[in-house]
């Protein structure tokens, strides 16, 4: 028996949840919705899956589901050095694992949504005026990353931990949005750190 | 000595870090911002207190910092029942914690700053623009609350944690952003039982 995954697969919040799966030696069921036909919130996906209408969602082998893509990078983190021992190191994960819901995937995962996927020509007046604050509050986030990646190699200490997990998810695909990484070289020398941990997958596989 | 926040006070997301703090028998220094002339944005406080340029942040009796008021919600819960034992309650209590910052505070809390504090005759022309979309996704996120509060007296099964303190952070002043808490009698009775933990305090103290 393996979990399952349930999610949209170029989203950001899916892949983060497939790439601590890889790096943890597990293999994940994958249950794809397409989102932009709205196949997460049809009654059955409320009522059986998510109640908040939204991908991911990991289900333990047992049917118990799990929303919230960071609340899973947690559970499969468990036991493995993604998630350290003691507590202030782990409030400081915490920490950036709520920097990246609040202000790094709004202004950075949300643009390349609407960019990438939506298409620049099939947005609403409301969207098309809430890019350029988007855009600037997402180049904020990328210059604190780099701050503090300035100062140590991974975000929490000299660890690779679940906070790089879910920060690289989208910040390695936010050119896509029309993020220009190359103002940022600590951050591009931290993707590469990532992509050479032992287990790591693209997101593309 | 004692642990210090750097706060302005009526924020939710503050008061939250002291209602754990008063639930758990602590007593914390407080030291106060007026976000609305930006001393939080100060090159000083930038340097010295959070990068990010937000409160709240805990300071510990050492001088450390911890921005984020989730994560200084799950350090202050540390060896009480507000951070229960097994991994997978934990999950589930860091799911309603992201749902919090990532579905709740931004629809709820920021639609109150900008009536309470900023004042409706002060927004800009976006700001007015997003308040219907913020207003419905807000009774989205407390009807979630509502049905999850139908099944079971807390967020995460029969006791109080610190998914209870972060939500009830904002819900219980949804009032002052017009968010009428007669459609949601869970959510009241819930926040009755909230009242009446041991060692509860009010926002206004």
């Amino acid at each position: 028996m393996t979990m399952t995954l349930h999610e949209f697969a170029p989203s950001g919040n899916c892949y983060k949840i497939r790439l601590i799966a890889a790096l943890t030696g597990r293999t994940l069921n994958r249950r794809h919705y397409d989102i932009l036909n709205g196949e997460t919130r049809t009654p059955a996906f409320l009522r059986e899956i998510n109640a908040n209408g939204r991908i991911p969602v990991l289900e333990l082998e047992d049917g118990r589901k799990l929303p919230e893509s960071n609340a899973a990078l947690f559970y499969l983190a468990q036991g493995s050095p993604y998630w350290p021992a003691d507590a202030w190191t782990q409030a400081r994960v915490l920490q950036w694992l709520f920097f990246e819901q609040y202000s790094h995937e709004p202004n950075i995962a949300t643009p390349r949504f609407w960019l990438a996927h939506v298409g620049a020509d099939n947005l609403s007046d409301l969207q098309r005026a809430l890019l350029p604050g988007k855009m600037a509050q997402g180049h904020a986030a990328l210059q604190l990353m780099e701050d503090a990646l300035t100062a140590t190699p991974w975000l929490v200490d000299s660890i690779p931990t679940i906070a790089d997990i879910a920060l690289y998810a989208y910040t390695h695909v936010a050119p896509d949005a029309g993020f220009d990484l190359d103002r940022y070289p600590h951050i591009q020398a931290w993707l590469a750190r990532v992509e050479r941990l032992p287990g790591y997958q693209p997101m593309t596989v």
